[in-house]
This record gives C-alpha cells, structure tokens and sequence, in this order.
C-alpha cells in the first residue's frame, strides 16, 4: 500500500530465512483483514509504502535449523503474531502478548511466499494437505475465525446464553458460528446487510436486529426481559460499536471486544455502574488453532463462506475496492 | 451535609414502616466512607441538605407484614443498595444492580435508627447477638470488606496468584485481607503511608511499593519477572489509579475496579493492546454477606481493624474532617 486507495502488486525479492525458527511458506491462499481497510480509508497514517496482509496458509517450503514442529510439505496455518508458544504469557493462552512476538503484518502475507518468524510456536500443521475446498476455511482460520471465536470466549458465550453479536463483517459473522459451536440458547446478529443476515442465520443466529447505538441497544433489551444480552461481542472497534456493546449487556455480563479500537474513549462512570465484564484485544488465535483446525478438517464449520469474492492476488487493489465498498465481506487472493 | 465541608448532626423524625417489605433498624455503628468525601470536598455536587450515610449494622427493632427472614431483636448486616436477592441480576450475583434495587444513601445510615427496604433480600443476621468487640468488623462487612472483597474476586485473586493493589484506602487494605483470604501467593500493596502499610502487612501484604503512577507500575514489574501482576485491584476511582491498575496487569490478567470512577475515561486502543480483563463496579456486597459474617463470627477475620478512630455520633464533622485530612484511615461513629 503507497497510500490511503493505492494498492499495487509488485514483484519483490523472495523471502530468506534469517533466522534459525524461520520457516517460509508459498501461500495457497491469502485475503484482505478488515483492519486493512483503516489504512486503504486514510484512518491510520502510511509512513511509506508497506507490504500488506497477515492472514496465511499455505505449504512450508524451507525452515531454519532449530525449527522442530514443522516440516517442508506440510499445510500450514499461523496467525498475526508470530510467538514462541513457551513464555508465561503464552502458556497462559495470550500468545498475540508472547514476550517475543513479532508482527506478520510487516512480512506481507498478499503474497506468494512469507517468510514465517518462530515457526515452532506459530505454525500448525493439518494431518495431510488438505483438499482445495477446504482452503478458504483453513485460511479463515489465521485469523478472522480465531478472532470471532476469542470474542465469543471473551464474552463466555455458551449454553444457557444469550448472546448478541455487534458487526456483521467476517469477524462478527464468525462470532456467531463461535456462539453457536459453544453452545449459546440463543445468538442475535445486529446487522442492516440482507447477505450478511442470511450467513449470520446460516451460522445459527436466532434472531437479527437491524437497528444500530441505543435503539439497537432497546431491541436487544426487548428481546432480553429488558436485561440485555449475557454476552455480547463487539467486531468493529468504534465508540458507537463499543458502548452500543456494553449497554446491551445484562449487568454481570460478558462483553467480548475484538474490533481494532480507533480513537475509542470509554468513560469510567458509566463503565463502572454497567456492572460488566470486559475483555478482548488481538485475538490469541494460536490458542484456538488445533481446535479450530479439527473443526474445519473433519468438516464441522465451514467459516470459509465468509469469502464471497475470490481473486488472483495480481488483482488485489480490486480486491479492496470491493471490501471498502461493502461489495464484498471477504476477499480472497489466490498467489 | 449541608455544603462541601458541612456536616451537621440534627434531631430529624424516627424512619417509619413504609413498605410490607421494610425493616426499621436500631445502629449499632455507622461509619464514614471514602464516598462520602467526594461531596464533602465538593466534587460531587450537593442540590440540598441531605442524610448522610450507608453503611450499617444494628437491631432490628420493627418489621413490615410481608417481612419473613428477619425479625425484631436480630443482629443484621445489610448493603449500601437494598435488592430483592430474587431477581434474574440478584441470581447472578449482582445485587447491586437488582432491578428492584434503592439506594441506601438516601435513608441515611449515619443515624440512631434507619429504614430499611426489600429487608428479605437485603439483611442478613447473625446467629445471636454478637460481643460488642465484633460490631466493628460486622459494619465493616456492610461496605469496605465487601468492596475489597469483591475487587479481589472481579481481579480473580486466588492460589499461584500474584495480586497488586492500587489505593491504601479501608477498601484497598480489605482487598488485601480479601485477597489473602482466597488463597493469593504474593500481595503487593501500593501505600505511601507507614501506618497503612503496617495494617497491610497484617492483613497479609508480602511486598509494599511506595511509587505511584508509572513509577509504581515499573516497580510492579520488577518485582513480576517484567510481566506484570496477575491480578491488580484498584480502590480509588481517578485516570491516574486505573491506568496505574491497568499498565500494572500482565497480559491475560484481571484488573478488579471498585474506587467509584470520577471523571475517567479509558483510552480505547491502549485497553485493546493491554489484553486485560476489566470488571468492577459497586460491589455485590449481598453475595459476599453470608460468608464474610461466618468468618467474623468466627473470628478468623478482624476487618474492624481499618477503623482507627472511634467517636460519638454526634461528633460526625469531626470524623469526615479526620478522614479528609488522612489523620484516620476510617471513623467509626457510635450512635
């Protein structure tokens, strides 16, 4: 990206090994991050033109002489923080706060090849390499799937739940397939989108509030006994998303916020007689990674519907028109 | 409180059975809270004279009809919110917010006799009526204990934990009794004053940090391997002690916040990056109740400790101006 609506694909150096936990993969598939769109849209400053991407499967072509877990061949799925998996803060299931981590964003994953940091703690591997079908699941599962379903973890949606989902992009949309694999009584997606309703239904939504801010908010109240929501996951990162969230929770719920917070106040008073519970942040995915891989391997979610317009990764700047035009909700780039 | 700085104690008319569900209360002791000095110093605003006073601990002198877990001549403890303890929020814990709840302020607990609604769901007794040497503690059960308590519970203090607390406050010190209590490895008090580090580390305290602010938060870390606490209480309810709070958590850790938040706001992006849990609010003093008055009763906790002045009830001025200027560290007040 050269700026704010300038995405060009260019041929750059292929990725080395530059250390010894290196791995480097050839991208099978990769896509475009909401998040993504906050630079393209001019709402985070672009210093200098930047490699774009941190969502990646693919097979591993190479690793660094200490890598131990993964091997060339194998399918691969990591997430957007590469991390040893070992420190304290790791084994405590925050692997997206590793003592080491480092960002993929600045690797650029719309690419052919990557070059993969702590390889051992970041890559899981699938039993064989799966078949082309599954693709776009495996690669929801990098990031958009693992961010939902931390947000549906973060707001402890689960059985005897009543949980809503605020945003109706892929994350929010795979916040309720979270909210449904975990068990939830009952999911309300709030959404204006006729498509997104349908997959948000597809997904196990219950019900759909189309109303946004504090009439979204009374729907869900009237939906609750006047309560409001056990869980609710936040998707967007905005004041409105935020406090549209935490006022449409019951006190003693769980708000679970996954949305990248942009210029986000929240103000204590309010917060602190809300009575709620609030957790989120970048999404530990490497905790949810073999358990969300089995899911998709054995073929019980299929979070890969999210992508609704596919590309070869020569058209990317394409690719983002239609996501920042809300054509599409996902894109997926083939290398 | 008549304006900022103005206490005053009048012969006002005895509280009358209003409701079936009310209970009339002789106190055995009141105290002042660390709420009540944000009117007196005037950074609540104060529209008439009002009763001052929430916290309680007396006998129960009158019941209404429909009243049948309490009765006249009972030894009772109750919370600065009165609930029905039957509510869906009531189930869940969350007394303080019962969607039936009234505030205790407004009947004023720092009085000879007071009314108290939703009695049932509100007051719990005593096997008999305690020594006098108990009372202190049994009052401190109605807030201070019962705030601390549950900011050592919403910051999941607990066995392999390591706990700070931000505010040397009677709740602060509390948090720390509380936290000892659930079984907590390491409890670092945040406290510039010797008298209350001293009541610290009787209440269990293992390391005292004098900084505050960022200082504080680095001294934290030193003493956390660079991490940060597990669990971090806070108990004052400024920006500085929450982001204190805040930035002394580890990634994955739980900030328990009961200080009532005076112009706060928490800075969105910087919560979202910090992977921190956040609950907190006016304490669910309710829950805690039956198992904080079994401890007392049996003498394995001494919250009256906090209590470091003792004074006739008709000296209350003279006991909101010991706390306001620090002298005490809490005033009992003995009608």
């Amino acid at each position: 990206m050269y700026a704010p609506g300038d995405v060009r694909v260019e041929d750059r150096t292929d990725p080395q090994i530059r250390e010894a936990t290196d791995a480097i993969i050839r991208l099978s598939a990769t896509c475009v991050c909401g998040s993504d769109l906050w630079p393209y849209r001019g709402a985070d400053p672009i210093d200098r033109p930047s490699p774009m991407g941190h969502e990646y499967a693919g097979i591993v072509e190479e690793v660094g002489s200490e890598v131990r877990n993964v091997r060339p061949g194998q399918f691969v799925v990591g997430s957007f923080f590469a991390s040893d998996n070992t420190c304290d803060i790791c084994r405590a299931g925050y692997q997206s706060s590793c003592i080491h981590r480092v960002g993929i964003g600045g690797e650029g994953a719309q690419a052919e090849r990557m070059r993969v940091p702590l390889a051992d703690g970041t890559l899981v591997a699938t039993p064989e390499v799966p078949h082309a079908d599954l693709v776009p699941s495996f690669l929801a599962a990098s990031d958009v799937l693992g961010t939902g379903w931390f947000g549906a973890v973060a707001a402890e949606a689960g059985p005897g739940k009543i949980v809503a989902v605020v945003g109706d992009g892929a994350v929010g949309l795979l916040a309720v397939l979270a909210a449904q694999q975990l068990g939830a009584e009952r999911i309300i997606a709030m959404s204006r989108h006729q498509d997104r309703q349908k997959l948000a239904m597809d997904y196990g939504a219950t019900d759909i509030v189309t109303e946004r801010g504090d009439e979204g908010v009374a729907r869900v109240k009237d939906l609750t006994n006047g309560l409001g929501a056990h869980s609710v996951i936040e998707a967007v990162g905005t004041q409105e998303s935020m406090m549209q969230a935490i006022r449409a929770t019951r006190p003693g719920g769980h708000v679970g916020y996954v949305g990248v917070a942009h210029d986000v106040a929240l103000p204590g008073e309010e917060l602190f007689f809300s009575h709620v519970h609030l957790h989120g942040g970048p999404a530990p995915v490497r905790r949810f990674l073999p358990d969300l891989m089995d899911r998709i391997w054995n073929g019980r979610i299929d979070p890969g519907k999210v992508f609704d317009l596919e590309l070869p990764l020569d058209q990317a700047a394409e690719g983002y028109r239609a996501m920042d035009s809300r054509q599409a909700i996902k894109v997926l780039l083939r290398p």
